[in-house]
Parts: C-alpha cells; structure tokens; sequence
C-alpha cells in the first residue's frame, strides 16, 4: 500500500493546494476538514465554486467582476465618466468603495506588471484602458495600483503612456495608516510619508 | 450599490472563510484566483470535493478515511493485530507509514480532548478503540497523539483506561528533531529530550 491517501482525499488535497496561499499542510488539514463536515456544509462550497463560475464574469468595459456585461459602477450613470480609478484587482474597488470618497469609474487591470512573473504591460488590460479614454471623455486617471514593486512599476508604465496623452495621471498616496504608529513604521513608508508632505490648513 | 461583491462572489468568499485557516482576506484572494481561471480548473476542485464526499467515509472498525467499509490497513491480513497505534487523525497514519518502521493496525479519535472547546473522550473515538481490545487480541497500544496540550490530556486519558486492563500503554518520544539545532530548540522540547535520554550502545 502506497502511503498516501485513498485516491478521493489525494485528489482533494491535490486541487486545495493549487490555491494560492494554499501549502500542502494546509491543503491536507481543509481536505480532511471537508470531510469530516456534513455533505450539506462541503457540497455548498462545491455549488458556491461552480455558481460563481457559471453566473459571474468580467465587466466587458472594465474588467470588474459582473453577472451582467456591465458591471454595476459602468452601468451607473450617476458615475463621473471623466475619471477613472485603475486598480489591480475587483477587491480593490470594494475597498474604495467602502471610503466614501469616490464617484468615479474604474477599471481593473487584472493583476500588475512583473518582470520576474514575465507579467507585462500586454497580459494586464491596459490597452482596454487606453481606449476607453477617448470615448468616455476621460480627464484624470487615478492609478491605484497596491504600494509594492509591481504596483509601482506599473503606474511609473501608466503615467508614461498617459501623461502625453494629455491627462491628468495621479496617485494615490503613500504614508503613514491613519492611527498608526510613528515608531513602528517601516523606513520606506516613512521615507514616503515625508517626502508626500503636505501643508497644514490652520 | 452595496460596497460588497456580486452575491454569487460574496457566497464564495464566505464559503472559503469558513475552511480552517483561511481568513477573510485569503477567502476573497481565493475567490478571485478561482474566478481568474479557466472553468476546468475551478469545477476540478468542485468535482473534488464532490467526489471525496461522495465516495470516502471512514472505516467502520479505526475511522480512517477509506473507500470501502474496511480501510486498506483494517483489511490488510499482514498487519500485525496485536499492536495498535492510537493517532488523531488519518493524515498521522500517511506519515508514521512514510517511517516504514510501524506494522501494527491503527485507531483514528478524530480528533483531540480539548477542555477549552468541550471536546472530551466521549466526541472522539475512544469507546469504539475500547471495543476492539479484546476481539482483535490488542497487547500494546502506542499513543501517537500529538506532543501538545490536547494530545498529551488525551494520551494521559488514555493510558489511565487502558493500563488497568493490562495492556502496555507507551508514548511517541517527544525530543530534538533528528537534523535539529539545541541552540533553537525551545525549552519544553529539550526538556522533554532529557528526560527522555537513552543509553549509548557502544
């Protein structure tokens, strides 16, 4: 006998470990969690994976999850069309969503470049990006891409395409987290948060 | 517009939030990677787990995961029925059977005593490790619950039932990793490896 496990359990540890952030310890301990749950309990994940599948896709105008072709913020009109927030992924928007702040559209690149992932500017949705500008009369291009390498390489690519074009390309500032700690930041967003200083209204 | 997922993705991401080990941040980073891959791939793991639910239950006699209503090691005439090792769950099995050095039958709790979550011997499988005794002629039982808190009680538990009924109780040695570093080691573990030292044969 082989010592691996019964060919079900190997094949469920198998595709639980092909999630990212997903090891093999932790495969093997939701497989046999998943086992030891009720069928009602395991089976909803199976029909939350194959509906999510089935029914959800991407926004075919910019790349944010849907159930429809367009997505809900493309189809609101109440949105300003003149800006537009570029994020690496549909979660991101919800963050944003959830500040309040924006009444803009958006447009999701689907990941961000890397050169050591071989990620380049033509496996992201940026030349979906580029031609939505004219037609959505767009003024400002918020690049909200996550404050890391890849992140970074890919709005100093965006500012470069965009900027002669005429736009506004701006960036989502760096700094400190609100109610955070001077002492325990690194010295990088230090670094940012002085450099991106800004005056005091007194 | 909610600040939430389209409800197919929201159901996915609390689906996945309540697997062990995955919090609210990695279910909707699984979620998105799911939705990102090929349809194949994503209903893969759906048929997985599906399927394992399906076809494996545990076996009737030590509660591993099994396909039939023996499992291979219950049904396997070679096995010597005289020893059994006592382990929390089927994956303990895969990795005592990689050592190549156990070839006794075994027994599955499911599981650990753990007074902080109201697990006692009554939730695991212990009345049932009971009953094999004396049908299956059991000499020596090997506890192979794991060196922490829960393992150790149930180990304890264990040994106070089972050597009045003459049986040679004994427990996995707790020590130094073989390859290990005495520098590293915490001190509970090297410890427990001093008191567990052993005659040199020279």
């Amino acid at each position: 006998m082989a010592h691996t496990y019964t060919p079900p359990v190997q094949a469920l540890i198998d595709e639980l470990g092909r999630l990212p952030g997903i090891g093999p310890k932790s495969a093997q301990r939701i497989a046999f969690h998943l086992l030891k749950v009720s069928d009602d309990d395991a089976n909803r994940l199976a029909s939350a994976i194959r509906d999510a599948k089935a029914r959800v896709r991407f926004c075919e105008r910019c790349f944010n999850v849907s159930e429809s072709d367009l997505c809900g913020y493309c189809s609101d009109d109440r949105r300003d069309s003149s800006i537009i927030c570029v994020v690496e992924e549909s979660r991101d928007i919800v963050a944003i969503e959830k500040t309040g702040e924006y009444r803009g559209r958006y447009h999701v690149l689907l990941g961000a470049m890397s050169p050591l992932e071989g990620i380049g500017p033509e496996q992201l949705k940026i030349r979906e990006l580029l031609n939505r500008l004219g037609p959505e009369g767009v003024e400002e291009v918020i690049v909200c891409t996550n404050p890391n390498t890849e992140g970074e390489v890919t709005a100093m690519y965006l500012a470069r395409i965009l900027k002669p074009l005429g736009l506004s390309v701006t960036r989502i500032a760096s700094g400190l987290p609100v109610g955070g700690d001077l002492e325990y930041a690194d010295e990088l967003t230090l670094g940012r948060a002085l450099e991106g200083r800004r005056a005091i209204d007194a």
